[in-house]
């Protein structure tokens, strides 16, 4: 077999940690359950007209053909997606009969871009996105409860590091660039959006050179892309700046709700922010926006983005407004797997290997494992009759922290084999200590055993 | 936006559809785990030259190539991957240092074939593979353990027809066609294979026409082949045809094996049987074969197959024998939910909806709704402060059992809306019904409520 060197940009883990990946997309699941979105999978492929129909040739789409269509190169027409928006809008206009809206779903799948691989940015990587989406109309209460989900969601995952989920509103930077007069506020956006990477001074000449602003409305836009608060207190200092627009003030209006109902939701390590920078790009949102950064992994960029749009889709008859967020689960956890920063307690799910004296005992163990299996204990016979001294290690080497000796009826033990200590047992009522039930997640430089993720 | 006709062989479900597929996959997921296997992705793309190192161009390999690629007509030299066994074989190579062996994997994922779409055959469509894979070496009891995890795990699935697992043994047969003196055991095999299509008379000529046996050597053949039989009585029918072989002798043992490890599994539903047709094609096997046919639905052909591989994978140093079993999860289920045998018995996660007597009032809905989901109840708000009549035709349309109704402080009232039993209840300390807590798995065509799978 050949060519077994790893692809680059297909990351792929090993058992131990796609442990974690496991636990955190049960994590996931259960906190966007617990608020009522229901789960939905769509296909793989969309037809590449509608992959492309927002001119989206920089996600790099990877197009499909069938080998036996290579002779005449016809390509099926179709590609993988390259997000869960695209497929998702597509899915809520082919299945609009039989949906009940507003529409509440999570998607957590893999999606592919042919991208350059680098770090935090992979050709294959799994998504996880919650929207809830009205036929016709949508309340502006739902773009709150998106920020609060998502925010309840990251919490739960308490090995992450801290968070800040930076919030903006497209209304508010596209009423303040109109009022004061920008020639194209598009040509505004894109540059402040690029504020991060050029710094202050760089930005105010392109404002200057490429949006066709003067000095004071450059100056102004810098002033407002600087504010950043942990509160309401934004709205006062806009206003300050002293611009007029009615559509700045409901943006206005709109970004002090979402940071007002998210405000139970901070703690030391999740941090809820009014940030006057974030316009997530060339993006088509409409209203309020999201970006997430990781402390101390502010080169990931945002893990975990989203927001409103008017028109998720729509059939030319009825318009499908939407809210949604889309955290990047393989750009947050591959890094931190992989380097081992968090890791499962074990490789395998068994809390217990049973021991095996001899072939013919082999009967005596399955009925042990059978015992603990119908309690819901994950357990494995050891493969063969080795010395208990080489059953021992075989536990050890994967992490079981049980190992069960049958003996006679009566005279089973089981022995602990962190502690050494070791004590009759009856497979029959036996249960291990709560947190060795199930492997959980740690973290990679502590020695303790961590807590289990809900 | 066009093209909204669905995608033919790529099947989509609706949410309460989808649920049920969830819960088939939590169930399988736990039955695999007390077993001890682990759960492991690998990514979706394989070098092309790996999927085809077989000749196997008749799974129809979807080529990738990234667009912008497009004008040079290069492929990226990757195809999806159309079953689970390819990529971990790959993926046994090459992380075989990190990894202990026995190997007990199981992996959930989804996979593409380019062949014309008909029932139960989807171009995408999702596989559950079990596998136990050694280094150098693995013993035969890992087959009767596959056999039995799997039939385990469909017997948890109590919605399901009954089935039957037939399994087999490549020596049994190749050592009794070489007994008999056949010219070439595997044109003997591949005219085997198809007798249930064929039927016996035009079977006995092909093996003398195409297999070059004798007339005689035909009619033993037959006879092998139509053995069938519930227990290890087989042994004594094979013995009883006169064939002498040593390779023969040893398939009969393993076979045994298998339906005496199997044989406290049996019920009226789940049937274990030695069957000697099976042969599983051209496919690699070595020792045991598996197929699984359901009940009523033997047009879907084998629901679930595998077997034993002297050599899963080969580095040329080292040989990986395994054994595995892959269960056709879409197959499965996909006829049965989209004609709606099997349907979740509501649409969302939710129990309770929580009504909204005002905007005002959302605050103190949202805190009722914060106690309930602390406790694991899964509830969401009414959208808008309708009548109450309309708000319960809200959840009516989900199948959303509960209405919540906030009052002053100590006076909140819920509703079952299916019996409309309304009663005073504290959102501190109010438990749903426990089939309620829960979507759960509920037969089409009854009315009862089900049982929850595990």
């Amino acid at each position: 077999m050949s060519r077994l060197t790893p692809l680059s940009g297909f990351p792929e883990l090993l058992p131990a940690q796609r442990l974690v990946e496991q636990r955190v997309i049960e994590s996931l699941s259960t906190s966007f359950e617990l608020h009522g979105f229901a789960n939905v999978e769509t296909r793989a492929v969309e037809p590449l007209d509608q992959l492309l129909r927002k001119g989206e040739t920089s996600k790099e789409v990877y197009v499909l053909r069938r080998l036996q269509e290579a002779a005449d190169g016809k390509d099926a027409g179709l590609g993988l997606h390259f997000d869960l928006t695209v497929p998702f809008a597509r899915y809520v206009l082919e299945h609009a009969g039989k949906l009940e809206f507003p529409f509440r779903r999570y998607q957590i799948q893999k999606v592919w871009r042919g991208e350059r691989p680098q770090e935090g940015r992979y050709r294959e990587f799994t998504q996880a996105d919650i929207d809830i989406v009205g036929q016709g109309e949508l309340s502006f209460h739902h773009d709150v409860e998106i920020a609060r989900v998502m925010v309840e969601a990251l919490s739960q995952l308490d090995f992450l590091p801290g968070f800040r989920l930076q919030v903006n509103n497209r209304k508010l930077i596209q009423g303040f660039y109109a009022g004061i007069g920008a020639p194209e506020v598009d040509a505004v956006m894109r540059v402040i959006d690029k504020l991060d990477k050029l710094g202050p001074d760089r930005t105010r000449a392109q404002l200057v050179d490429e949006a066709g602003l003067s000095d004071a409305q450059a100056e102004k836009c810098l002033t407002l892309a600087q504010i950043r608060t942990p509160d309401t207190s934004f709205v006062d200092l806009v206003h300050a700046i002293g611009v007029q627009d009615e559509m700045l003030e409901e943006g206005l209006a709109e970004l002090a709700a979402v940071i007002d109902g998210c405000s139970g939701l901070g703690t030391d390590r999740v941090r809820i922010e009014a940030d006057l920078t974030i316009a997530r790009g060339l993006d088509y949102y409409t209203g309020t926006v999201f970006e997430t950064r990781l402390d101390g992994h502010e080169s990931l960029g945002s893990i975990c983005s989203g927001g409103r749009y008017d028109s998720l889709a729509s059939d030319g008859r009825t318009t499908y407004p939407g809210v949604g967020i889309s955290l990047g689960l393989s750009r947050l956890l591959v890094p931190l797997v992989t380097r081992g920063d968090v890791r499962a307690s074990r490789s395998v799910p068994s809390a217990v290997l049973i021991a095996l004296s001899d072939d013919e005992s082999r009967d005596r163990s399955n009925r042990v494992a059978d015992q603990l299996r119908d309690r819901g204990i994950a357990c494995e016979l050891a493969p063969s009759p080795q010395k208990f001294g080489r059953q021992i290690r075989y536990a050890e080497r994967r992490g079981i922290p049980y190992v069960w000796f049958p003996g006679e009826p009566g005279s089973d033990q089981v022995k602990d084999i962190r502690s050494g200590d070791q004590a009759d047992a009856d497979a029959a009522t036996w249960m291990p200590a709560a947190e060795d039930l199930r492997p959980i997640v740690v973290s990679g430089d502590s020695t303790s055993e961590g807590a289990p993720l809900r």
